[in-house]
């Protein structure tokens, strides 16, 4: 299951507002398809947005119909000034299209704008695809046989091209055979946990619980969670993380309980 | 408004699954009646809980048509246990029941239970009420002007007879001129806060922003919140309290951040 891929010159989403309901997939064919997908949440976690903007980006150049290298490069510009306009928070969205615009410079006619356009965007989603699993197999290291997890929205492989980065934690220490179950907060209030995360797990027979918000600290405090994974929608040089509203929170709570958390 | 109220032979609630959508008021004319509304959550919060059962145990009482101060007796008893057995936490529930069951001792007639079973539960009503405009008073002075302050669940009128415990000292603050704001926890999973402490302080003019659960350390680790007010299912001879989930999380994040909790 891939979360974003490019199939048949076009960009294939799951649609994620469906989910747990339903598993539908749709295509994207322009800039704004993408910039909507994006927008009305369609497609949403840091590393899959950026995918997903990086070949919306490829879309733009090849429905501008460009006949110069140069008019391909300015409408990769024009689209990506779109695409980052649709949501502020998530840096893989910015740093995808520029990483994409910016792979266009030596090409030499519109044709070869597209190709480059669209190697890039294949390079983006394939260095994710890697890093969830070597994220996931040094992450899983650092979770005991037996342990309890704790984790905050989505941060699966909904979340990114497929795998996951707190949830390719969770999946690669369950693939090591350590008998793990999850705590699932439901992430109000958009209930990413509730209807991603848990739905993932399921998929995957990984044991786990979904827990409101507000019985994190409880379950702390009855020693039933060890341990506290989510992901980042970014990380600044000094160690700073943003996430999902209600992440500080599960840090203090963690922090109270002297359990550790990992981002 | 009152919440629980004797009307007309019956006992009358605001049934609070409607709320905030609808307000109505339902009638209960049986111990079975009062047992389903509380079961339903049709009157929830423990102080109202604990006079909407000692109405029932009189109803009970009524509806058994005894003969004798003795069968009147025994169906005040009978129905009690029925009441009790609808929720185990609130407190109040078992205590009121045991009030009006142990106020009918010297009653000579069947109609002297029901005289006495109606006048104790009215007491307790009545004193309910009382209760709460003491720890409004008392509490406001702990608020100080201009103050922001995070209340969790529903302890406001719709808890209690009315005015509220937590949302009393919100109310007498209020009602003193002082220049609050009030943040509302959702209060997943049955959104009390949402739905009827929202409902309460729009009814009242004061000042509130409704937020998800895990908001509430957001915005103290922002300076937006100064003090938090919640109430209690109940509250144990050493000071340990009973009380909706989520209070536990906010009592860590509130000590994490140097914030006085009341309760």
């Amino acid at each position: 299951m891939k979360t974003v891929e490019w199939v048949d010159g076009a960009l294939r989403l799951i649609d994620q507002t469906l989910l747990p309901d339903e598993l539908r997939y749709v295509a994207c064919s322009s800039c704004d398809d993408v910039c909507a997908a994006i927008r009305t949440m369609r497609v949403r976690g840091a590393p899959a947005i950026g995918v997903a903007a990086a070949f919306g980006v490829a879309l733009g150049v090849i429905e501008s119909r460009a006949g110069s290298a140069d008019s391909g490069r300015e409408a990769a510009r024009s689209c990506g000034a779109r695409l980052k306009a649709t949501r502020p928070t998530a840096v893989n969205l910015a740093w995808a299209v520029d990483r994409v615009v910016d792979a266009l410079g030596s090409a030499r006619s519109a044709d070869e704008v597209i190709v480059a356009a669209l190697a890039e965007a294949q390079r983006i989603s394939d260095e994710d695809e890697r890093m969830c699993r070597l994220i996931g197999r040094h992450g899983a290291e650092l979770v005991p046989d037996g342990a309890s997890i704790l984790t905050h929205c989505n941060a699966g492989g909904l979340a990114t091209v497929s795998y996951g980065t707190a949830l390719g934690v969770i999946r690669a220490a369950h693939a090591a055979g350590k008998r793990i179950h999850v705590y699932v907060d439901e992430t109000r209030p958009l209930l990413q946990g509730a209807r991603l995360t848990a739905w993932e797990l399921r998929q995957d027979g990984i044991s786990h619980t979904l827990i409101t918000d507000n019985m994190a600290g409880h379950f702390m405090r009855l020693g039933r969670i060890d341990l506290a994974v989510v992901g980042a929608d970014r990380i600044a040089a000094n160690g700073n993380v943003a996430n999902k509203i209600g992440t500080y929170s599960v840090a203090v709570l963690a922090r109270h309980h002297g359990l550790p958390m990992y981002v």
